[in-house]
């Protein structure tokens, strides 16, 4: 190594784990990028002894909403600043949250937008998802390509929500897009007009306690906005992602159609692991706790969390996400809109989790559910991969971003939202105690979280990623 | 027996065949029903001896287009005379064509516009099916409950089609009707948003020739409906019926609904056992001959075929129905539409098959694909059981209706249109060979068919059935 | 109706269900069997009015074993005279036992045995299913071909117990056998290498209580045995009939199967639809009341008894059964082998049923879960078809036996031994309420059962039934 | 890096591609291990450039057949030394052949015998398989678990094969041996009976040809087998993995089985990718040269093959392996045994392919069938996880064996016989072109083909590698 090559940082005696791999060795980083992998690398100006830790690329959020714009008064409590400060204590390097058009603006607005959001603000780096919700003719053909290849090359579409929701031609022509761009398409599915059905049954009866939430989107309703969706693809001939896949009659389908060969990737969110609709009321609670936990699709019953458990080991799912969706719960622009309990179709969707993401799912690998190279790939390698970020983000290879975490893999923690890091007053997952934590986070080489404690970097430091082609 | 209660009719030496039972004995027949079945009955006003020949009930066909009000121009070939004259000759004694809401208007001004068409015109008897085009608050909560009351109890959706199609809301509001009202859903499905795409696609590439039908609705375009019909089935908790069938993905579904315990039914015809793309030209044929076939979903293939005729023998399918949709082919007012080949996407739909749908299914009990009980229920009994006809209709029993056609199962017969008794200039299955024909047809004890010969009996002699509650 | 054909009997006013009709007519008797169908028939010398009550075909026991030899000191309770007035009891007017081989002996030997043991005993008609324990080359090639044409022409091979079971191949050629004469493998379908493997564990550790018979033949190993007997049908091309099918992994082979269109045929037993697990203590209970409900396999849970009545709904099963297995509980002969409470494995198996059979399945039709055409199918007709005794027995039709039960189709009674006519010492439906009874039962015209008393007809009255060609 | 380090080879500007990354950089070996790998190595004694070619983990061969003791008169034309030698010619570095008891004799005897066939022949590393064929007492409680912790920790048993086939007692007591020891067992899944029954019909029909093998073992049998086996696997609660699955039958009964959770492997070959039962003469030809194919499995037909693409890229298998089994065509202790052509079941099985593994598969990269991580999966990774050789052997990475080969994507070679290494007289593979040839292959460093140059090291300089812990 020439002498005019040293080194900035080594990570000595680390225990690296990839999406693939295991190996013990020192490693070294110039300028912000590994530039070294081996035994007895030479003295670095700053140096961290990682023995006992696991070294693990830092995690690739590829699901969370931050700071975006909401109608009907309400807000979403964590911007760029407060959103990554959590995700970096809880062993995030990356996050990819996204920018929604609205219907009658442009994408391009949205985009500009939501870099104003972001710029100065986040302290890890992060790319942008696009949300198309209005797919003219001229976003069509102009504005999507062009943003694609300006490193925005992955989008979201929804098959519900009336200010979101794509018409089943409207998700056909953006899919293809995709295609003739080599973009993809994040797929949000649950039939709309089965919801407002339901829905309106339901609330003419007067059942709007939260709880009712879980049956006006009963798993029925996934499932067929999942095969119309992987219909879609099929037609287009594109790969897809099925975003927070609920359980199993969905996981059923997304199965079928990847034994028939088809590209039909699948993402799940800790609110399927470890909630259930009993933690909306389901079981005959009226009180409004319940909105705490209200999130599309809902949470179901122990049967679905076993099922996306094993979906998680047997090649189901390719990404683990947060859903991050930060609405406080006593907020009149949160939970509680306008300042009371609403009736379960007017309560703000979504739950707080970008901090707890990672511990959540390494105690299934504590508790011997997945491998370490499992959790590696849902929650960092293949995000990373699937929107164009590898191989800057998602493994600990030479030539990578200096992204990595050291966990504790015995640690004991009881999650509390007291010491979390997001501008959440609540957390679902109150109380749970999970076994492993990440203690020490470097992004791109420096240090911002140290044994636990969030080192304050420059909020700002994060940087805007440009996203490649989807590596599916 | 009673001096008094002298029999009309005895049909000595038959050997009767219904849905599960076969015996041989005279078939005492008075005021139109069937009164006696035994050995050695007293001697009637009129004798027939069927030795050699197979009782079996009428066919009842479940599924076809009669005289009904075509927008664009277009006209059926066939009315209530043409159509149940075929009908009668080839064995079926009971049709069930269809009263079709235009939208904008009533199902009432349908029903009644309907029976004026039909009255002092058909020649054997007939029920009337719904098409529920214009689900507005006044059809849902008065006019349908009405009509299921006076003897409507079956109606048909369009999930495709510009003028009949339904949004998934529309959907599921008719399906509730049923329920609360005990009647049957009809669904044609096909996803009219993938179509319209695909068919933008081909058109735009200049492929219009009638082959390019079939690529413009492959089978996932069905398999998706499909699977979305049986959501909204599940989500009312209602059993629905899907039309014509065409082929082994839609069956998939079917049969996957069936097994988890729901009451989706299905349906078949002839076109699907018969013909294939390569009748509209798939092969590379772009002549306009192909128009002939052209029907809506296509005809598939070899495999799908097999498919369809081993799902009429494990108990998929509980109707095998005609789809008779008589267009002319060389007509302005059929499938040359304006007086010109027109481009596949404005062919007129739909096949001509009410005279040959028996002969057609029951070669398939020559060939020992399926039993003569399997072909009186596919054709006769459930159709008459489903549709609210049973018990007058569909079977050979004390006290039904004596609807009764005499087969001779070994009589080969090669099809031509110059034979057939519709009104149209063809027929898609010219030169088939069968083996099996219906030589001699009773409607209500009355002989309108002889040894093959059409005896003109009086038009009009058809009566209206009020249907009862389907029993599924 | 000449003079000279004076009815025997006239059940007047009756609701006749068979299959698949449903009529009010008079039914006529001539020497034994039905000879017309209609309105007003003539007097007979014998009139009955069935005003009020269900007609329906008698029932066929298509798996029940009577007096059948037993090896290691076990015996039957109930022999051709207790086990026939049990079932006219029950509404059953035809049994079919089995006349079992034993290895080393002849199968002819075997049914000359059964014989003896039916002559001047059964009060109801009786056909043979044979067991084929030992398929030397002279039982293949002639003693089967002979039998099969003799009027025995469906037998049953067990694929566990270690005096019964036969190896792959043996099945294989037994398959072949009945292929080339048209007659009808029944399999009894568990893995025998599994069970041993499991009992020796269970045993080894102390597990014997009447319990752990559950968990010495879990439902896989039923599934993994159900799986290849549908493989050498396959192989031989042949239909095979799967007997006591106790639930859904088993249900599912079964079901996959028929939709590739092969013949595998199923039944299903009582056992099945009321009993679980729990009822041989699995729920921690080590006393020996559990003996009374071990039978092979074993029942199960709450979730497997729905998926039997789903598939009894839906088409999977086309047989109901009881497969009574008469041993007294508190007997040196029967579940107390020797005298004392024996380790599981040790416990002969089999429920007594034979009476109980048909009021518990009709409770299903009172409850909705299956129609009265599905009870006869299930009950009579179809055993009656598939083993070859029809049109004689299974239907009310011209010219059939008449085996005729009329039932009181809101009758609630509570299933108590002391009521029953078998000679076992217990019930294990004891004080289970039902809705539905068999109050009358004629056999072949002859009154044995009158309002639910006995009417203690000629031992030996019950003629042996040479079975034809299976239909299938 | 301290001076007294100092590199014994550098291999410069490598494109790496290990199972999940890709990375460029300079890989540093010392003492045959891989020490750095980093930007800018120091200079090492010797040194190579990788520029333009891709540098992967060399192949781990997890099933192939040399030098094993046969019966009845046949002999492997490969030994150690030409195996190894043919392997390493064809980018694979490891080698897992089978030390194979024999009935009657003990498994040590096995392994003692084997490893004086390897001693001071191999050139490339190897690990053995045992193949269990006498499941003794002494084997189960001593043997097994004795050798499994001297570093033989898989071992196959066989459902086939009169003089290795185990009972299905027997397979279940060798999986609870694998249980109790963290063993790996292997199954090679067909069912004997049926393909005796079947080749028995064939022989007596004079069907004797070469292709009549296929008839004699069709997709029915080893997906029963395959079934059987995971009933096994999930009595005992233990992962098994299927070897040489054949086509969708068996896949989808893994597949299934994995959907459930279970850990079911599988693995298939290239003969199930480019060959099929037309290379045995399916199509009419009885002539001897279809010998040259016949395996077991057999190729099936190219709907089967593209299953086994398919399923090598969705997850249902893991390894990759070339089950080579070496027999001449042209010698009487090889296809033609004793001197002539043999009837079909007289056909030594087995087809070679040791070399020609990789190319074939890598192939399939080209063509943009799997990814080239998908290949190094399969191919290396895999199998030296499974088979406890990881992480000396299957990756790149610090603290790996320096196993590595570069490989040419682009390069295109015809396979013909005349250029591989092997001992025997022909290649199924004859004539094929294909994409991709591994050029240079070092073992432990030691360079051992040089751009395509077989440099011919060190007789017996291959190791034993004692296999730890499968990892699943």
């Amino acid at each position: 190594m020439p002498a005019d090559n040293n080194l900035d940082l080594v990570i000595r005696n680390a225990d690296v784990v990839t999406a693939s791999d295991r190996f013990r060795c020192d490693i070294g980083v110039r300028g912000g990028r590994i530039v070294a992998l081996g035994h007895d690398l030479p003295p670095a100006a700053s140096e961290i002894d990682a023995t006992g830790l696991l070294a693990l690329p830092g995690g690739v959020d590829g699901h969370c909403h931050l700071d975006q714009p909401m109608p009907d008064g309400m807000r979403m409590a964590d911007d760029f600043f407060t959103g990554t400060r959590a995700a970096a204590c809880g062993g995030t390097t990356t996050v990819i949250p996204f920018a929604a058009q609205e219907k009658g603006a442009s994408l391009k607005a949205a985009v500009d937008d939501y870099h104003r959001r972001a710029d100065g603000r986040a302290v890890i780096d992060y790319a942008f998802h696009l949300i198309v919700a209005d797919p003219t003719p001229a976003v069509l053909q102009d504005e999507l390509p062009s943003l694609i290849r300006q490193g925005y090359s992955s989008f979201k579409v929804y098959m519900t929500y009336d200010d979101l929701k794509l018409s089943d031609r409207e998700m056909l022509s953006v899919l293809d897009v995709a295609r003739q761009n080599n973009a993809l398409v994040m797929v949000h599915a649950e039939n709309a007009d089965c919801i407002s059905w339901l829905t309106d049954k339901l609330v003419g009866q007067g059942r709007i306690a939260p709880r009712f939430h879980a049956l006006a989107r009963p798993d029925a309703v996934e499932r067929e906005a999942t095969h119309r969706a992987i219909t879609f693809a099929e037609l287009v001939d594109v790969p897809i992602l099925i975003v927070h896949v609920s359980g199993k009659e969905a996981i059923e389908q997304i199965r079928w159609a990847q034994g028939r060969g088809m590209k039909i990737l699948a993402e799940t969110c800790p609110q399927y692991l470890y909630l259930t609709a009993e933690d909306m009321g389901m079981g005959g609670d009226d009180g409004y706790e319940g909105a705490k936990c209200v999130c599309s699709p809902p949470p179901r019953d122990p049967e679905n969390q076993a099922a996306v458990w094993r979906a998680l080991t047997n090649g189901v799912f390719s990404v683990f996400s947060s859903d991050h969706a930060p609405f406080n719960y006593d907020d009149p622009e949160g939970k509680k809109l306008g300042g009371t309990a609403q009736p379960f179709d007017h309560i703000p969707n979504g739950v707080p989790g970008i901090e707890t993401r990672l511990p959540l799912l390494f105690d299934g690998v504590a508790r011997g559910k997945l491998s370490l190279h499992q959790f590696v790939e849902l929650t960092s390698y293949r995000p990373a991969k699937i929107y164009g970020l590898y191989p800057r983000k998602g493994t600990i290879a030479v030539g990578a971003d200096a992204d990595i975490v050291l966990w504790d893999p015995t640690r004991k923690v009881r999650i509390a939202n007291a010491n979390l890091h997001h501008a959440v007053d609540y957390t679902p997952y109150e109380g749970i105690e999970v076994t492993g934590w990440p203690m020490t986070t470097f992004s791109r080489g420096e240090l911002i979280v140290r044994n636990g404690e969030y080192l304050e970097p420059a909020a700002g430091r994060g940087k805007f990623l440009e996203a490649g082609q989807p590596e599916i």
